[in-house]
């Protein structure tokens, strides 16, 4: 990690799609010694051709690095967190971007990494994918999860915290691995299941053609996310599979009680079942936050502080900077305020 | 219905919310003769201040009109349409904005005024109401539906569609009213109830505030219209309620088949699925038209006419012009053409 003062940080991101892609460019951007890795040749090319450093080696790529970027697919991470750990120093911190992150962590742990590895996850994305859909612009202000372990020093959860807040105006919002892939499989996952069965139904309605011609606000949002690559999708669902199915059931019965007022023509039942929805929906469109800041000693025992990020990360809070003095560390957030 | 070369179309809009206001700007700013009522006084006040003719009573608004827009509430449409026929002389065309077409088809026949009365449907709006909310570009270039009557003239019909297409830019989309309301249950209704549904659970969950802090694309564009307000959803709902049940079975039969593998961790078969309901994502992305004109008699029986209409609309086409004649109407129109 780096604690040389006025030293360029030394980055490096493995697997440059669409996220990956993004995280270098702003990097590259923002003045950082940056190097990026695909192991699509032609997506190297394409890195270089965009004035970005893009060895033909992932040793090379990671070499020196103060901080690892792991972008590639969902799937291959524990074994390249695995690789990049064997190539780089203790001091330097690994993270991901994956959609899900209990996995990530498990293996992190057995892997004995759970020190410098800090799991990760951009609320933020595409339904376009690879690096030519990148850009160093797709994060930015995005929320950002970052995951501190208990029994782990809190250092480079703490510096790379600092590191997104400066880079990336990202909202860190930290939370257990567990609790991210809770939230997640109601926040992205269901919505993915909802929009796929949305357009697959279509797909095979006899009006097809026609629907289409009548698709405006409300059907082209809620099928926005079926075009993500298939692929893609699938190893989100698979990564969380008990999560998603447990939320899937919840959005099920509220949709049941929708379509069983609807069937029973009650009016009043339909309306104040709506209203109760729609609660969330302005919630999601205007909360209002209250700052809060916390210090907590830069050594010890660090369960008071990840407690409290904890906390920080299900009340719907974030962090907005985290300053990392010699005895001590400050963090400011953010955190709704009830209505 | 207007045949005095030259002169001012006059029309009215009774009901001036999101969608009538919507409309009643966009004629005013055209040039028309333009007057607008609605039930609420605040509200025609509004659009006095917004520089139209709001009359007190529906009576001044509707006198000596050529075209009268019904824009209220879905289950006021029938009697507004009655007491809006006895006001206006025969030559007088009425149509309506409202999103279920059967019901009020239905009322006119019953009224005896299918020559007169063209059911209409502009698939645009937004998750707010009222005519603060409305905008003469609301409905620019939207997708609009308008019903040809079996066994009716069709002057009325070719009028309205040659004026939507002038003063919106509408893409007029020709169908049966049953046509339609089965097509807009899968378009526009069943992503309705998943909206409310996801946006309900949400509200019910215990995380609720970290799912919406995490909600990125997929959770705001899956739950845009459980913003709507509720009483609105309902009467579209109800309104249309044995057709939106069908195709919500429809859709959750496709869900039930992602779960099912998603639960089998069946990942080529989740991969497939997902492949499939994509396809109806990009075709709406992306669907190739080819131009198709067709002319008619004036006169005379209208069969092949209303067949021709209503198969295009069904094949996903719509209408870019018409051209009434003194013995011929020209329409020309715009048809997807297969992959």
């Amino acid at each position: 990690m780096v604690d040389r003062p006025g030293t360029r940080v030394r980055a490096a991101v493995i697997g440059t799609g669409l996220i990956g892609g993004s995280v270098l460019l702003r990097l590259a951007d923002a003045g950082l010694d940056v190097a990026g890795w695909d192991p699509d040749p032609a997506t190297r090319d394409r890195a270089q051709g965009r004035g970005v450093v893009a060895p033909a080696t992932i040793e090379q790529t990671v070499a020196d690095r103060d901080v690892v970027f792991l972008c590639g697919p969902l799937p291959t991470l524990p074994g390249t967190l695995a690789r990049v750990a064997e190539l780089t120093a203790p001091g330097c911190v690994l993270t991901d971007v994956g959609s899900t992150k209990v996995e990530v962590a498990e293996a992190a742990d057995r892997l004995g990494l759970i020190d410098r590895f800090v799991p990760g996850h951009p609320m933020a994305g595409a339904e376009s994918a690879g690096l030519t859909a990148a850009s160093p612009t797709l994060l930015a202000g995005a929320a950002w999860v970052l995951c501190p372990a208990p029994r782990a020093a809190t250092d480079a959860f703490r510096w790379l915290a600092g590191l997104l807040v400066e880079l990336f105006g990202a909202r860190v919002v930290p939370m257990s691995a567990s609790a991210h892939d809770s939230a997640a499989a109601l926040a992205s996952h269901v919505p993915h299941l909802l929009a796929g069965a949305l357009a697959g139904a279509t797909q095979r309605a006899p009006l097809r053609d026609a629907v289409l011609a009548l698709a405006a606000g409300s059907f082209s949002d809620g099928t926005r996310v079926a075009g993500t690559p298939a692929e893609r999708t699938a190893n989100m669902l698979l990564g969380n599979r008990d999560r998603v199915l447990h939320e899937l059931d919840e959005v099920r019965a509220f949709l049941d009680g929708l379509a069983a007022e609807l069937r029973a023509d009650d009016a009043p039942a339909l309306i104040a079942r709506y209203a109760e929805a729609r609660t969330a929906r302005l919630a999601l469109l205007d909360r209002r936050f209250a700052g809060q800041d916390r210090e907590f000693p830069a050594g010890g025992d660090h369960d008071a502080e990840v407690a409290w990020l904890r906390g920080l990360g299900a009340a719907g809070g974030h962090l907005t900077g985290c300053r990392i003095g010699p005895d001590a560390v400050s963090y400011s957030a953010r955190i709704p305020v009830a209505d």
